[in-house]
């Protein structure tokens, strides 16, 4: 028996010699639960975004890798699977970090196994420094804005920005969260509306469209988002819609904070200049109601300068650049 | 046969003895037209918004009152009537504004059928005056944002905002319109990309939250907009996002144009403060993914301060403030 049997996260575990992972795309609805086996079904998933979060689809590669080792897989195979899951997407890195972290060990399937492991557990971790950290900007009875999902189905822990408020709510701080539907595929509507129903977290689903009305009254003290993948000049990319949320809070006075694990940083990327946005299918945005004729762009990321940052909530602390924070 | 016997626009017309309109909820799939013979059945094709667009709902209820007169109705039926058309939405002022020129000729069945008509036509030729002035503003090659639908959809002629952009189309100007979806019931996706496909404009149907991530990439020349209520001071209701593009519009240098009819100003409304902003059904958010314990808001309309609008575009000519234009 391998020694990643028994991690257990919200959409994540390895269980009976496999890894299971929560099928995102069918929530709230239905929690089918997709067991995977090769690398072919986990490039699949994470294709089609039934796994997703930047953290999560860099613990789920981890334990793809580690799992083909357990498995009895060679270098060669190592390699190759490594290539592949790679590719599958641009924008976040910690898919690229937690490969670049594996790459050593590819020909060692013990230390290959451990270094997996220790990736699930350290995500783990670094959820809960990212929640101390932040819970210390609240006031109580803060109103806090939110996009996309960055909860407990985007890491393995608690979650980034959502782990923040999340925390803030099981200390009794009185947080009320609005939650952004984020067009086209809705994680705020389906996965942040889920989490806050499951820990009874008082909230607000607006679509993404309301959320300069809801500034222009007065009813957000702070936007609070995640991050894809954060450049060595602070700039980040994160889910379509992101950019706009931090030029409405620059232009109303609200404090925009990013929230994001060191894994989520990019010190070899200069600027937003050098981050590739993932360009998605029409079928996401047309749905059921627009003729295949109308053009239709769908990019699934913006970079939001770091200017617009008020703070970074890393796990290593509360900084105000990217730069100080050591890594 | 009444006089409206023949007026016809592209979602409205008055054939056969009675009022026939084309549901707008079941574009761009299915064009089917409703024949409305009572007030019962406007005030509910109203509020589903079958029909719809500031400059069309005060034409329609024109059309009613006067297919109402055309068929021997009494001034007590023309009261309530009148009064029941007035209740079915609060924030686009047309609606008002066309009752309360009705009311005078509530007892003379032919001038209120003169009315009603004229009303009908003088807002094609608003339209028409609109587009004139609007194009003056256009370079050749302009990229134009626009919400919402403000076309031959939302009007009785050829629309506001979006008439302005189709008759620089086909005066040849090489415009391309940037239409934003919408959320939640898509009017944009539904209805402006239907148009222009119809008439053969180049167009990119983007998600609400990507229109920050179009300006900062440079895509934008001018937003235009149109209005559902303009106050004494310039401020005006339109479709919720409407704030959210005059703000990104002011921080990336971006003009924001309003292009209305004189029949959307409302003089005796001194400010935002004073305008209803109508709040509607939970579901329309919630489509079929959200579960039915999720908290969620629905206002249907925003306020964007007059201070945000680069120019007002009315049928009397283009305006720095909504004062000079001396209605």
């Amino acid at each position: 028996m391998s020694i990643l049997e028994g991690l257990t996260s919200t959409a994540l575990c390895y269980q009976g010699g496999a890894l299971k992972i929560l099928d995102q795309t069918l929530l709230p609805h239905e929690e089918r639960w997709l067991t995977c086996q090769t690398v072919d079904e986990l490039c699949e998933i994470i294709c089609s975004l039934r796994v997703r979060g930047a953290p999560l689809i860099g613990v789920s590669v981890g334990l793809m890798l580690g799992h083909l080792a357990a498995c009895g897989a060679d270098l060669k195979t190592l390699q190759n699977a490594s290539a592949r899951l790679r590719a599958t997407r641009p924008t976040a890195v910690n898919l690229m970090n937690s490969l670049d972290r594996l790459a050593p060990y590819l020909s060692e399937p013990e230390k290959l196994i451990q270094e997996a492991k220790a990736i699930f557990l350290e995500d783990q971790q670094l959820c809960e420094n990212i929640a101390k950290h932040g819970v210390s900007l609240f006031r109580p009875k803060s109103r806090i804005m939110t996009v996309c999902n960055t909860g407990g189905l985007a890491t393995a822990g608690i979650g980034t920005a959502f782990g923040v408020i999340r925390r803030a709510h099981e200390e009794g701080l009185d947080v009320h969260v609005t939650v952004c539907e984020t067009r086209p595929l809705l994680q705020g509507a389906r996965l942040t509306a889920w989490e806050c129903l499951k820990f009874g977290i008082p909230h607000t689903l607006i679509t993404d469209n309301m959320a300069a009305y809801w500034m222009q009254q007065g009813r957000v003290d702070a936007v609070m988002v995640g991050a894809d993948r954060i450049a060595a000049n602070g700039d980040f990319a994160n889910k379509v819609g992101t950019y706009m949320l931090a030029v409405l809070a620059r232009a109303h006075g609200i404090p925009f904070y990013v929230a994001a694990p060191f894994t989520t940083l990019d010190p070899k990327c200069p600027s937003a200049l050098h981050i590739e946005i993932e360009k998605r299918s029409r079928e996401e945005v047309a749905g059921q109601w627009v003729p295949k004729e109308v053009n239709i762009e769908n990019p699934a990321f913006d970079v939001t300068p770091g200017v617009l940052v008020t703070k970074y909530i890393l796990d290593r602390g509360v900084f105000t650049e990217v730069s100080q924070c050591g890594q």
